[in-house]
């Protein structure tokens, strides 16, 4: 299933007790539309406020039941947040994250004394200057093979931070600026502190050209904070390398 | 002011004992923070649910306060829904409704199977056909001095009912189908329902040259019926007769 939501009102995506998640409210909407037990998973683990225009979720289900029935049924079902805008019957082995071979992010900036309401649950706000042309060649520098260490919790239990970017630019549109980054992997909060350290580069706190020393001390303290879930949207899962 | 916001939550811009709405907010917060009671007009009525990218707002303080003072200080403290885009001091008889010339407005509907929720609180959703051809015709037809009898309720206590469309066309984005509707002025739930006549000429239960004779009616059942209020958004209100 391709999964878009709004995440403002949902702690993330996977499953905690006590806490309205997408997986949560898929899972038991499945569960009671099919009348069994569903589990599903999905290729990114979105924070608490983080989008999906693009989310993929696979799940393992007893009842036969066209995909178009599927769809339409679910929607019925789940809040007007979250939709399933489409479904495939896909190969029995196929899990939605053991399969992803990389994913493209969004990460969205509104520009101006005061950001529209519309766009506003979308986006950080940022008021007076933002020098776009040095975060464009700042984004361009994350692009290739590094270890994002310096980008990522001081305390991740992950070993190998090394990721492969194969897109990381700036789209100006008026007012909103976009961060757009695709790559073979992300690690917890990765692309929030890219976000976060290209917009102290846009506001003259960093230079474009520091961003390859920020990459190779390999120290968390060095990069930007962490920017705020509400600007980021998952626009993309790939599942086929030569796509990324 | 020129006040933009997400109406979803609101009972509509009017003050209403027990419901919380959007001139009453804005009364209080700026009563708050002027420490003054403060009465504020709003160009256009909008209804429960209903947009406002450019509703316009006056009031008359006692407070000397620099305007830029007043809008940071005010999207401080009201939420985040509702954004006061910018303001300026007008002369003291001005009056945001009374000295109005026109309105525009927008109705936005999403086609397809299943529509975006990043849409979907700003659009009517149509799923199957709909004949953008057709309804860009029947739009045309709006056009000129009418009498709205047809596009207003029957129990409406307003004499005269006849209003001068200045623009009224429909604009295809993808699979977005924006209405755009500018004129001297719109009765109680006249866009929404030129809207839902437009949507029943797409699904072909009218003809797009049926416009004329249901306005010749002056009778409320010709007419198709009130659109849902999401789909509408202010988007400006006009000030001197040319502009319209």
């Amino acid at each position: 299933m391709i999964v878009a939501y709004v995440g403002t009102r949902f702690a993330g995506w996977q499953v905690q007790p006590g806490r309205e998640t997408i997986q949560g409210v898929l899972e038991r909407r499945t569960s009671a539309m099919l009348q069994e037990t569903v589990r599903i998973a999905g290729a990114g683990r979105t924070d608490a406020g983080v989008h999906a225009r693009g989310q993929v979720a696979s799940m393992t289900i007893g009842s036969r039941v066209p995909v178009e029935g599927l769809v339409r049924g679910l929607n019925a079902l789940l809040p007007e947040e979250i939709r399933v805008l489409r479904a495939e019957e896909a190969p029995p082995a196929f899990h939605a994250r053991a399969d992803a071979r990389g994913k493209e992010y969004r990460y969205l900036i509104a520009r101006g004394d005061v950001a529209s309401p519309f766009v506003l649950p979308f986006a950080l706000p940022a008021r007076g200057r933002l020098d776009v042309e040095a975060m464009r060649a700042a984004a361009r520098a994350f692009q290739g093979r590094h270890d994002f260490t310096s980008f990522c919790p001081a305390a991740s239990p992950i070993e190998d931070k090394t990721r492969t970017i194969h897109l990381s630019e700036i789209v100006e549109d008026g007012d909103l600026v976009e961060y757009r980054v695709r790559g073979d992997g992300f690690l917890h909060h990765m692309v929030r502190t890219m976000a976060g350290t290209l917009v102290l580069v846009g506001r003259g706190r960093l230079t474009a050209d520091s961003i390859g020393g920020i990459l190779a001390e390999r120290d968390r303290r060095r990069a930007g904070p962490v920017a705020p879930a509400r600007g980021l949207t998952l626009e993309k899962v790939f599942y086929h390398e030569e796509a990324l």
